[in-house]
Order: structure tokens, then sequence, then C-alpha cells
């Protein structure tokens, strides 16, 4: 069909200005000099709108809204391509063009102002830009004619197939089953001789052990490296060129640790997708749940797993003899799981964790509701705080002032984290059928766990939805008692 | 005038293009993993072709030749521009499309070809496709329709204005004046304390002092970076953002510290250009021979004076005392710039090198006139080792085929690195008389010496032509006598 072959045509060459895009963006990121961005930001435009042309010519409209009339006609995969293109279309076109820059406009400002509001511990300074950016977020879902309730569209845009229902069901489970069970554990008066956590670790032999990781997890150094970030994240073009950073804290080795080993569960996924998705729409992890789901899963079920650290605690007393001479395998094991109840989430360990994201959820829901305005916030915040935590922030700054996300004004996307915590556990009890995991990881060979989730999950790229993988993988739906399950048999062996 | 904002409007755009291109170019030459390349080369080549369209457009050729016509009803800056612009469109349009893709095709394998010629020793299977590159550039001169012989053409497409006439004074005078006197040199019988060149450095310590070198030259660095790569190089986008490689040789530490200061010297020039040319096509240094007087004069007049190492000798003891303990000041100086015929010209010092580029520039000449074929090369080549240098090479891999760049298809190029040298005695001459910069260097106050070429070469980037810039500021055209004299001095009292 020649329209298919056109849309193919066209999409290439978007791709390529998102390439070219992309890669600038990684330097950036990671190393450009501060006198390059005024200058950046101009040429980046002008690439930019000519990307914005493409995308929404009326050539490209004419050839996606016709495709997406024509659907039964088109094979599976081009079908779910066109659906993809169309809705991303959607977003772009039924924006009117004024309004999309003035919040563009808005939201680059409302991360300078929340800077400093997160600084000095001013929440009235922010509330402002906040209340806009809900505003336009309001009006924007209204313009795409979508016959759901507002919070529902921004959920399925972060993760498709997701909406209150699921989410609250989701979460109910975890009130019920998880909330007890995490004040137990905090209540249990266990201690720990932990103090080496902060003892100190210089950042060059951190490094050391970081790019050790990189083969303990197999990730393939002929298409990809690792390099160093303030925030640690990953990035990528294709599975040819997959590159993550970590950050190394000389009195928190943790972070370079942990932040490594999630960087590379995201990585591996995207080193694992067949490269036949590259010149679709289909490429890259389906979806931010999923995509959590690796990295967490490779982070915590496998990085904080006492088999890991049986095989690898030896390399890292080697390269830090003076600091862990007196510390067992025991106690670094409790240490990687140790539980607090903390007031910011990206510190919080993989136990508390989700109250951090039930307390986001409740709050973006009733927020986009009308049932709660920005003013109050804070007061909600901290009263959830005590709720699920039994702790009150003493401050905005440590409360509701703590994470970018809202500035950017992405609504809807905290969820995808918790969620992906808990599709890694459902994942990991189907495994656990075919393969020991635990001998596995204490027999070196991750690589054969890489190999299942690549037949099972990475393969795919965004060809299937995060539903459908589910399903498939586990022939089931979604299901939270499999995180609940898990966490409480970790725990309870290591608390209770 | 309106076909002026036009003229502008479409050059910022294909400056956009430009600028994503380099910054990926970046990423290539000092990341990219090997997986990296293949899907690369097809996006790159989506986005060159939009590039090539933009600077070739019907629309872009009625702008350009049109202001042309009307050169003198337009400011002195906008003639400059539109005349360069002119230039370069000629050479895009004026080549057939389907040669030039034929072209580029023969130079990408050229280059593997050379390669394996080199690793090999295997001159006649490069032999071929050299004679094709020759002929594609002869063929090409001719479709520019300039009035002019053939290897002017090329001099000049590398230095403006430069032809067989200036090179040819340049030259004789080398010939007349050095290469007896680098006879007297090699032959002066002196010997060297130099075993510590050749000791093991560790690469982490020579980063150290290559860092150190970066403030020792005042480089800027909120707007640039030094990096790692294979082959030095300087890259920028503009004075906001230059960064430079150097490469670290376990074995050979004078690679480090020299690559270092040779490409502070790009660098600097680059950070120096008045930014009000950003928005032109005069941005950038003005020309080869320029840009490498101002490595040449960083590396060689600064980096390899007594005073220089005076001053900073002492930190590369600190850094590296077993193996410097027993090396005097003298010692380390005299071995910085230790005379030796030798093959290679990326190994040369700073006395024999003009021999090596001489060399290059009498066999162009002839290749280039018909006097001499390709098959001729090497024979030639070792012949006027023996006359200028006094050694023949053993094999052509050290020989001939030592150099990457006719591969590339660039023929005229090696002369600007024997006349930069040549421009930098030039304009010491001139500093002399308005500064002491010994005593500068000594004092540590290079930046000083950086302000003086600020406000004499680099702010122009490239609104003044070479020689436009050196009788400008040293009064006088260009004439190697200076560097003669130059060498002379200083090679007089290390040797003689």
């Amino acid at each position: 069909m020649e329209q298919v072959t056109k849309f193919k045509e066209m999409l290439m060459k978007q791709k390529a200005y998102g390439y070219v895009l992309n890669v600038t963006g990684w330097d950036s990121n990671t190393e450009a000099p501060r006198g390059a961005f005024a200058r950046r930001a101009e040429m980046l435009g002008v690439i930019s709108g000519e990307l914005f042309q493409l995308q929404t010519s009326k050539e490209y409209q004419d050839v996606v809204y016709g495709l997406f009339k024509k659907l039964d006609k088109l094979d599976d995969i081009t079908q779910r391509q066109i659906k993809k293109a169309k809705k991303d279309l959607d977003k772009m076109i039924k924006i009117p063009q004024d309004e999309f820059i003035e919040f563009n406009k808005l939201i680059n400002l409302s991360q300078l102002v929340w800077q400093d509001a997160k600084k000095n511990n001013d929440y009235d300074s922010f509330k402002g830009n906040l209340e806009k950016i809900v505003e336009f977020t309001k009006r924007f879902i209204k313009y795409f004619e979508i016959d759901d309730l507002p919070y529902n569209i921004l959920l399925d845009e972060f993760e498709e197939g997701m909406s209150m229902k699921e989410y609250d069901a989701f979460f109910n489970i975890i009130k019920r089953d998880l909330v007890p069970f995490v004040k137990e554990v905090l209540n249990s008066g266990k201690t720990l001789n932990d103090a080496f956590i902060t003892d100190t670790y210089d950042a060059e032999t951190q490094k050391k052990f970081a790019d050790y990781l990189i083969d303990v997890v197999a990730f393939n150094r002929d298409n990809g490296l690792m390099k160093e970030s303030v925030h640690p994240f990953t990035w990528n073009t294709h599975s040819g060129d997959v590159r993550f950073t970590t950050r190394y804290l000389e009195n928190y080795m943790f972070s370079s640790i942990f932040a490594a080993i999630h960087e590379l569960g995201h990585a591996t996924y995207e080193q694992q997708i067949d490269p036949k998705w590259d010149n679709t729409n289909l490429n890259g992890g389906t979806s931010m749940g999923i995509h959590e789901s690796q990295s967490r899963f490779y982070e915590n079920i496998i990085g904080r797993s006492i088999e890991f650290w049986e095989v690898h605690y030896p390399k890292l007393v080697e390269l830090f003899p003076e600091q862990l001479k007196e510390v067992s395998l025991d106690d670094f094991y409790r240490g990687v799981n140790k539980v607090e109840a903390s007031f910011v989430r990206v510190e919080a360990d993989e136990l508390t964790y989700s109250m951090h994201i039930m307390l986001r959820y409740e709050i973006e829901r009733m927020l986009i509701s009308d049932e709660i305005t920005v003013e109050e916030l804070p007061k909600v915040w901290n009263e959830k705080m005590v709720e699920y935590l039994g702790i009150e922030p003493k401050n905005d700054t440590e409360g509701v002032l703590q994470d970018v996300h809202w500035s950017y004004g992405m609504i809807g996307y905290f969820p995808t984290y918790a969620l992906g915590s808990a599709y890694a556990a459902q994942f990991y009890y189907t495994m656990q059928k075919e393969m020991n995991i635990e001998e596995l990881v204490k027999g070196n060979e991750i690589k054969t766990i890489n190999n299942w989730l690549k037949e099972k999950i990475h393969n795919f790229g965004s060809s299937k939805t995060p539903k459908e993988l589910l399903l498939e993988v586990t022939g089931e739906e979604f299901d939270a008692k499999y995180y609940v399950k898990y966490l409480k048999e970790k725990y309870t062996k290591l608390y209770l």
C-alpha cells in the first residue's frame, strides 16, 4: 500500500531529527560546558521547529488519519503503529499552538521557581505556578476529546491502559496488606551494624566497582557505555547505542552501586530490543511501568539479594579493605536492605517506597478531580506522611516540594514507579517457575536471566502494550499480591 | 535590504543543521560505542541530505548570486559574507551531483584501503585509489572555472590567497637558509641526558598535569573542556563551547603535554572570537594556516621555552618524583627540544618539521602538474628524504604511506602546517616589540599574551583574510625570514 510506504518514509525523516536532538541531549546532560547552552537553545529551537513542522504537517496528518480509517486492512504491526502515530498526532495538533507555547514557557520558568522554592522552603512562591500548570493540564485534557475522567487520561498517557480503577485496586492492596506490615517492621526494634554505610569511599575506587558491575550484569560494552552525571539516567538511540550514568558520593557509596544496577536494568532492556523496530515507532521500551519493572528487578530483586553479595562482596572488600574490614557479609546485606521511615522518595528503601508513591497518587487524584486545591497540598501531604509512615515533614523542602515532576507538568507519572516494582515481583514469580534465580545470581550467571527477559519482554520493544505483555508473560492480569508477597517474605526474614 | 535579511535567515537555518551534525561528530570522535555507527550513518545521512538541500536550493542560490551582483551596494562585512557564501556555493553546485557522490564513496573506501596498505607496507594496493582521487580532484578543479593553475586552486582552498608563488618563495628560503642549518645541528654530535623521555609515566598522573596546563594557558573552563581521544583535536560550536582532546601514552609523556598545549592554542583562538560573528559565516578561525600559527605559538614558542619550564617543571617533578629525580631543568628543556632526523611527520621536532612539509608540497605540486605519476611517489619521496634529512625510509609505511590526508582527498592542505609555524614566528617578533614574552611566560602571565592575540587576531573570526591579518598585525606581508631567524637563534643556543 502506497500510503503505508509514505508513512514509513515520513516517520524515518522525523526519526533522524529526533536522533540528532537526542545525541545533543546526551551531551547537554553529561558534559556540555555552561557556555554551550544559550546558543544551543537557539540552534535546537530551529531543529525542533523543523521537526514539529514534519510531525504536524498536513501531508503527515492526511497519511496517518487516512490509514487510521482503514485500520482493519492493515497487518497487526502496522495497525499498532498507526494507532500510536494517531494518538501522538492528536496530542500535538489538538492543543492550540499559542497555548502550547505558553505552557512550555510556563514549565521552563516553573522549574527555576521550583528550584528556588525548594531551596528556600517557600511553597507559597511556587504555588501560583503549580496552579497554572494544573489549569493548563485540565484544559489540554479537554482538547483531546477523550470520553474518560481527566486523571484517567493522564494516567493512560504515562502507562497505556492504566486508569484509576486499576491503580485503586493496586493501592488498596498496598494499604490493606503492606501499610500494617511496614509499621511492624519499623517498630521491630532491630538494630543494625550499619555505620559503614556513611563511611568515606573514594570516588575513583567506587568507579572501579561500578565498572565491575557492568560485566556482572553482562551489559554489552560494544553497544554502550557508562558515564557520570548528577542525576543518574539511561539514554539510548537504538539497541546498538545504550548509555547510562551513575554518580559518586564519597559519603554514600550505595548511591553509585544501586544507581548503576538500576540503570543497568533500564539499559539491558534497551540493549535487548530487536533492531527490527528501529525504523518504526514501536522502538524502545513499551512503557514507563515496564521500564521501571526492569530497573527495579535488577536493582532490588537481584542487586539487593544475599546471593548477589555472596559473590560480589569480596570484590568490594578488596577495593575498600579499610572501610569494610569489620563488616560481615550479613551486616552488609542488612545494610543494603535497611528499612527506615524517611521523608524523601528518592532516598526511600525498597519496602517503604510505595508509601511515597501512594501518597502522590492520592494527592494527584484529588487535585485533578477538584477535591483539594493547590493551596492545601502541603497540609494533605504531611497528614498522609503521618498516616503511612508515621513521620511528619518538618518543612516543605522535605515534603511537598521535594520532587521536580509537577514543575515539568508531569502529573500522572509517579504511579508508574510503584507499578514498576509490582510488575517486577509478578515477573519474578513467573520466572521462578522456569529457573532458580537465586542460584543463577550466586553462580554469576545473570546472562541467563537477561536471555529470559529478552525472549519474553525486551525483544518486543513497544509492539506490545504493558497489559498484553503482562498477560502473555505471566498468564495473568496485573496483580499486586505478588509484590506484597515478595516484600513480606524478604523483610520478614530480615526484620521479624 | 530585504535580500540581506533573507540571506541571514537562510544561513541561520543552515547553521542549526551544521550545529547538530557537529555535536554528533564530537560524540562520534570521543565516546560513541562501536554499535552506534551503522544507525548513526543512516540518520546523519538524512540530516546531511536536508542540509545539502538548503545549501543548494534554488532560493538560496538566487539570494546569494543576486547579492553578489550588487556587492558594491553592501557594507564591508556583508560583502565578505556574500563572497564567502558564493565561493562555497560554487563549489557545491558546480560539481555534478553523481560525480560528487561517487567521489565521496571513493574517499570513504580509500581510507580503509589506505589503513590496510599502511599496516601491510603495501603501496601498490593503495595506488589505484590514489590515482582516482587525483583524477577526480583535477576534474573538479576544471568545473570551478577559475582562471588559475590547478594546484593554485587547491592551495587557495585551504589557505585563502596563497599560491605557488608565495609558497615557492617560502620554501626557497627554507631550502637556502634552513636545510644547511638543520644538517649542521644534526651533525653537531651533541649528546643529551634524555633517557627520561621514554620512561614510564602513568596516564592518570599525566592527566593531572594536562589539567594543570589548562589553567596555565588560562583556558576558560566555563566555555569548554578537555577530553581524551586517539588523535588529539580541537572542536567548537562557538566561543562559548570549545573542547579539545589529548592522549596519554605511558611510554611517551611528551605526547600528552604537547598535544594539550597545541590544542590549547587552537582552543584559545576559538574561545576568544567575538560572538558577534556567531550568526554569520565569518565565525571560527580564519584559515588553516592562521589556526596552526596559534597552536604552534603556544606549543613551541611558549611551551618549549626555557622560561615555561622554569615555572612549571617543579609541578611535573612533584607529580613524577621517581622518574624525574635525576633530570635537571636543563636536561628536561633540552629533551623537550631534541632534534632528530626522523621519518614520521607527526613525530618530528620543531626544527626538522618544515622539511617534512616541503617534501610534501613539492610532491603535490609535481603530481597535480603531471610532472610525476602516482606510481613514482615512493621513489620521489625517499629521494627527498635523503636530500633534506639525510635518511632514507626503509619502507613505505614510514614513508609515503604515513599520512591519512591524501586518502581523504585533501591535496594542498599540508603546506598550511609549515606556514602556520612561520606565521607564528612573524607574529612573535611583532609581539616582542610591545611586550617581553619570555618575562610573561616566566611570570605565569600567559593571560596577557592571550589578550594581545585576542585584540589583534582572535576577535576577528574569519572577517579578515590571512593576508589582511598578517599585514595589519605585523605591518608586513608574510616573510619566512622570521621563521628562520627564530629557529636559528633558538637551536644555535641549544646545539652549536
